[in-house]
């Protein structure tokens, strides 16, 4: 089950990918065109906020939908925004989780021993397809950093590895784009981060009945076609269970929260000279089992 | 002007404390009790995205409501929250702000060139006289640091220093509780500052009118009457208006964003040996011209 967030002309909806990934159903317009009214949220947030009620509401849909072809919006028809638009905090980000970026960063000294983790701020987010600000007047230094995203579907706290992935609602894309001299500058790694329109988040969050071991994924990043980061998620120093148990130590994770598992080798600073970003340039990350993530400098 | 978010039998409110301070005016109640209608949102983020309009309404209500006596409530049988009960993103830290708390940290090498900025998680804030967890299962170096904090009124990007105080809509007190074992192993200050309780907040809201210079006010910390900070804003390495242009020039500031300043010396990790924080300790963070915000450690 593919869900994203789209918008056309009748406004933003939570839809539902068809099996071919090539049409979007309104789940809530579909409903009640079906049967006259709906039990579906507006937004993806609320939905996830639903929990199981939700994918088994509209996994019964689903089978009727799909044979409804009147209901099917071809992609190319709506535009497709972040799965979640306004998360209701910052993005959860784990840094340096593969040895190689680690070591591409500084020296295998930056290989961490714990988890290490820092935020992006909600007003980084943008969807599949939208352009990225290059921030030319504050940086030089722009860089690209695909990564797996995990979505949580419950509340919780001190979370055993045990149960982590029973706290997942599903994954997608995330590039993590980072100002590296803004980044250095400031010590701690929050506002390189965190710039507007620094973390496109999509296609679609696909739910985690679909993807048996997320600790086992290819991810590419291309810019501009050239493949710069090649890995899998089992190269993951700290895996999605032992994240979600770290995080939830003290902290209480909710239904929405984003959590972005880290990059592999490969980013810009990583080469000699680096290879920076600059306008026009195309940066598409592939997961396997979720799809392609594309955006592109403004 | 003070305002407050509290809670009563009859649910929750955004509310004007009386010029005593003794007392708590429930703004929408009391306009539909006097007027028969009310256009003043239940929530005080939502009050604070009116803006100016808010602001005019409640300074043209307030001279009527400070004389009807009936309208107000004693502050006892209330209970405060945050004023901000769930802000809508991470709440903004800014490190080592003072020269001589860095030096306690570590040496004169650790003051900061630049503005050092982290964030707590909104799930850290609780209000006036909440209990916080002393977690001790996880962390054996609770500590505190008491701090002013700055709640942005209007979006803006790219603020300028000579505009930045135009963005504030007013000044609250927080305490930057940190658990120092957790914030050290993990590098990136984020999850030992992300306990659940770990950010009180309050006991309200000062609007920025009430308050000349936010960079000269007297800040004092004391855990069971014992003074353990005493210091004034005019210590700020980076002041407010150069805090707000930093964090803005990529990063859209939006109105509800609340913005921690930093700490002076006198932290429990500063002492030999460290006084850190345990079950019982009562922690009161005064700064002028606010008043004073406690916490019990449970």
């Amino acid at each position: 089950m593919k869900l994203v967030t789209a918008v056309d002309t009748k406004g933003s909806f939570v839809g539902l990918i068809t099996n071919d990934d090539s049409c979007v159903i309104p789940l809530k317009r579909s409903e009640e065109m079906l049967n006259g009214s709906s039990i579906i949220p507006n937004s993806m947030i609320d939905c996830i906020k639903q929990g199981k009620a939700f994918v088994e509401h509209v996994s019964k849909l689903a089978v009727i939908f799909m044979s409804h072809k009147e209901l099917h919006i071809p992609l190319e028809s709506v535009e497709l925004l972040a799965p979640i638009t306004k998360p209701e905090k910052n993005i959860f980000c784990i840094g340096k989780n593969y040895a190689e970026h680690a070591i591409e960063m500084g020296s295998a000294a930056d290989i961490p021993e714990h988890v290490m983790v820092f935020t992006k701020a909600p007003t980084t987010v943008v969807g599949h397809n939208a352009e990225v600000l290059s921030h030319s007047e504050i940086t030089d230094q722009l860089d690209y950093e695909g990564e797996l995203a995990v979505v949580i579907g419950k509340q919780g706290r001190a979370i055993s590895r045990e149960e982590a992935l029973d706290y997942v609602f599903g994954y997608t894309i995330l590039n993590d784009i980072t100002a590296r001299d803004i980044q250095s500058k400031h010590k701690q790694f929050f506002l390189g981060k965190s710039l507007d329109t620094s973390c496109p988040i999509g296609p679609w969050i696909v739910h985690h009945s679909a993807i048996d071991n997320p600790n086992n994924l290819n991810i590419q990043t291309y810019v501009n076609g050239e493949l710069r980061q090649n890995s899998n998620t089992s190269n993951f120093i700290f895996d999605i269970q032992e994240i979600i148990s770290v995080l939830s130590k003290g902290m209480t994770l909710e239904p929405g929260d984003i959590i972005a598992t880290g990059t592999p080798a490969g980013v810009g600073k990583g080469f000699k000279p680096p290879k920076y970003l600059k306008s026009g340039d195309i940066i598409k990350i592939d997961i396997e089992k979720i799809g392609s993530l594309q955006n592109k400098i403004k």
